[in-house]
């Protein structure tokens, strides 16, 4: 995706009318019948490329992240298949789905599949996401595996029954955060915030309207930390309601506001020609970061009546100029190596399953203290917050017993070089060690 | 308490049935009464077991934290007397209470008895926190001093009202956060996030319930600072009502959101056997941080009919891992000693009642400048954000005037050894200068 | 401003009676008429007093921060003109305004004059800031330029409505945040956060009221980033209306929850005499630095009908002890040099339109990378994240391309002395490097 020189975009009344690509292969196919609406949701690694030169190293959902989007009506019955083609445990949690889901679909090794059903009775605006169980609920969610599922209620919205109107154009329209390491998951300090997969994606490409238009937006807010107000410069609501329930109706309003799995349906009518962005009034940490786009309004514009919520599949630059690796070894300006003199305490943290910091360069002779900061200590593997560290390449090879949370473990590095390492309960935990 | 290997919890219907202690002297005893209900809440420094090994020292009333779940019914005349047999001012701000609070239980001084009486006419789940006045009330809350108070409503929920139910059982859950210095109390990044006192504690201890159970949530999210989006996995709200008020009643839903101080009721049928993970939905500022907690549902299961939101008294442990002492100095991994080199800038800031960084250690012939972050410098004393240092131990003995904020004071340290000081005003504000 | 002693406002019922001052010279005069209501807002570059002896350097409108408080009524015609005295681009973003906006009074030149006009044709209390498109929006409204507009609905409040009466007083209150770089802007980490211009204005001059009045809080969270609960200690709210808008009422409550661009009305009754501190309750990020008032009531009391959210226009200290300046160089203990050893990889973050560091102290010979962390890449100047650097005093005189979002350029400094440089595209982002 090449950005366009936006400058004209706030000066001139025509609209650019390009649409963001939809890669059908990554929408769920749901089965239409009288009985069952059915959706497979494969668990895997994957890069995107987030920005432009800009790669994320994480988990999807089918490729993508978000992850399908899926439809059904109030009162449809759900088939969701998981398959975990990864190397890792992964999982799912619906929260469309008002049931026992954990014995269900938590807990999925390497290579398993299984299929939860459940009857979508309750209308709203719902997140789902990775669910080995556990600790890794929180990392994997975070590493990119999440989406929107809507279920349609069988009540009206005012939009039709107060006004008989319908939607002209229905915004399915995810917040995300994006991090590079879990030291600032933890602090809920994001690198990046975007609107379906990539920063200031319909800044880029605005989604095309005509004045007049019912833009309804399915507004959620995925999280996995901060709390969002969204809003439209220029546009007060019209109306809008929490959880996207139709019987929480809301009236007038700049701004609905949010926290991480909360969501809104919002009727809006576009009052004019001309561009209006639309932003989480965060500023600094969120519409700078990647949370703004534009509505482009333009008489008798052909414009698309579904914006989907799911992520672009854009080919990866063969020369990025930064990698988000949340887990690993990202690019150095953003996982920049601590350079440790003598005297210094040298501590690194395992904390949201990364190392903090994750390069050290040491003095020989140092000693380091590892130190498990990450709490959930229960459960095994990837549903726990339990580490250790092994060396796999250096001049020493080494290796920690488990730690549980708050459990230190020290060695003194006595001989110069590179040291490669890992935690073998997470093993695209990366860390390096350098002795100079 | 011991930990219990969990991943059978997630395997297996059968569920947990013991249940987490609950220190009958920690509760209050209203004395019911055509007239009034009385409490007494005693303020005083307190050491509390917060994890397995990890202990906490802080503020609390009654020897817990949270306190004392104090109930009442709308219309009630409550008395409260506050008593402090600590060394320092308290006081007592009690949301439930329509009226002048301020005069009558705030600034308490150390020995002093207080009592405030009030008629509890407006229903809803309410804070209470210690308020000696000004900065004070900010600090004594981050460090233990808060509780839940409940004014049931004349007014029925819908579950009485229209399903003509009651709850089985009833969960007073609060959510609060564990700082371990006034740094990170200023930039809202808590070392955990907990509900009802210890991390995980309903994860070691599921709440058992029966399939077709309604369970009331009484959820009252503490705070100090930050936005939670209350969530069960496998769960949406039945009823949930801002406050508690049954006057605001909204319909499903798969989170409500609350700042610092905010409460929600929230009524909601147990569907199906098995696991319910119940979560602050902030995933990595707060669930991964202890704030997940396990409803364990099973046919014909001994359930509780309350869960009180009262703090844990566990014995503490002969070595804990880790000390955390937000005001004082706790455990070298956590409150790290930062080692300055020659050339390098020596700030100390005095912020939210603690040294930043606690520790320091420079070259003979440093300067160190300590700078006042605390911006409440009105008042006196535990009221006021003023400070000042005084060296109680040391090759040199000094002391600097008082702070207002953003006032310095520096002093350059010619003598090698170890420096012990404190904040006269404050005198647990403890810190620490290793001049080599 | 003198700050008096306070101990005597928590001891004694007998409350102050001095009232901050309004100046009046910095509110907008609306005209009145049949067709229009009319103001003019002025973009310019201030400095501010914001606390004793601290001043801040920004941008305002009109020269106070909050700016002007404009006051319309439901279907009233407005005009707004907004000038542009200052040397770079600015514009307007005006909630209240459900129209295009962006092609009328965003992008806006050094010099410009431009007018918009619009239908205030749904109530609300409403937010507005500097816009001049794209990042610009961002930094300019984090740097001082934002206000509040109130449209008052025909329909009543159930004040008015149910019960009869009139709002005693009405306070317009802002919350707002100060941030002393653009790291901490991003980061979501004020240094101060305070109640219409000034840290703790109404502690230093309570708001005074008599028991039994009404007072209607037009309450407004500007943000720019985060949530805060807004709450009475000693009281209980009446009424709350989400947004402002009279169709939204919500019974009871401890506080009301609000983000960035959020607001609410709030009646209150006082229910006696003496003081009420009102807070936002996030009492570590928030109330602590800034955001706690009083209310002091006291029978037949004189007190002002209306408390307007405008800031203070009060004399510059000659001896300011802190200067915040969030783009160029503040006081050293706020932007603190960094010193760097031989062997420290050196970064500097262009982020927020500032350096951070804003000072690096390196060895001759030390190689700094620049990395551009403004995410917000297209359009031009003013409006884009596009940063470079350019020397404008120094032992050698170089400069960077334009850099777009995680670009990077690098330099080896080998002559000693101090260099200043600036973004030329941004010329009031400044940094400093000491080689030594």
């Amino acid at each position: 995706m090449t950005k366009p020189l936006l400058g004209f975009i706030f000066l001139c009344v025509t609209a650019c009318v390009s649409q963001a690509p939809v890669n059908s292969q990554t929408e769920a196919s749901p089965t239409q019948s009288s009985i069952v609406k059915r959706f497979t949701l494969v668990a895997q690694h994957t890069t995107l490329t987030i920005d432009e030169g800009v790669i994320h190293k994480g988990f999807t959902f089918n490729g993508t992240s978000p992850a399908p989007l899926l439809l059904v009506n109030e009162g449809d019955n759900v088939e969701i298949t998981v398959k975990n083609i990864d190397t890792v445990t992964h999982g799912l949690s619906i929260h469309a789905a008002n049931t026992q889901t954990a014995l269900k679909v938590a807990n999925l090794p390497a290579g398993d599949t299984k299929t939860l059903t459940f009857k979508a009775d309750v209308p709203g605006v719902y997140m789902y996401h990775c669910a080995p169980g556990g600790h890794g609920i929180m990392t994997h969610t975070m590493g990119g595996m999440f989406g929107m599922m809507v279920v349609e209620p069988k009540k009206k919205f005012a939009l039709e029954e107060e006004l008989g109107r319908v939607p002209d154009i229905k915004v399915y329209l995810a917040q995300h955060e994006t991090y590079s390491n879990g030291r600032d998951f933890f602090d809920g300090k994001p690198l990046y915030v975007s609107f379906n997969g990539y920063n200031f994606r319909y800044v880029n490409e605005p989604i095309v309207a005509r004045p007049g238009d019912y833009i309804r937006f399915y507004y959620l807010n995925v999280g996995p930390n901060l709390t969002s107000t969204f809003h439209a410069v220029g546009g007060i609501w019209n109306y809008s309601y929490p959880q996207g329930n139709p019987a929480n109706k809301m009236m007038g309003g700049q701004s609905v506001l949010t926290g991480p799995s909360d969501s809104f349906v919002i009727d809006w009518q576009v009052p004019a020609a001309g561009p209006f962005l639309f932003v989480s009034h965060a500023l600094g940490t969120q519409a700078a970061k990647g949370a703004v786009g534009i509505i482009s309004a333009k008489d008798n514009a052909q414009r698309p009546s579904v914006i989907s919520s799911v992520g672009l599949t854009l080919p990866l630059p063969t020369q990025p100029k930064r990698i988000v690796d949340p887990f690993g070894i990202g690019s150095p300006d953003i996982d920049r190596a601590v350079h440790f003199h003598a005297g210094d305490p040298v501590y690194v943290q395992m904390v949201g399953n990364s190392f903090s910091p994750k390069i050290v360069e040491i003095p020989v002779g140092t000693n380091v203290t590892w130190v498990n900061e990450d709490v959930f200590d229960v459960l095994e593997g990837e549903r726990s917050g339990k580490h250790s560290i092994a060396v796999t390449q250096g001049a020493e090879i080494f290796a920690s017993p488990v730690l549980l949370h708050a459990d230190k473990f020290n060695v003194t590095l006595s001989k110069p070089g590179t040291y490669e390492y890992i935690c073998p309960l997470h093993p695209y935990m990366k860390g390096r060690i350098k002795v100079y």
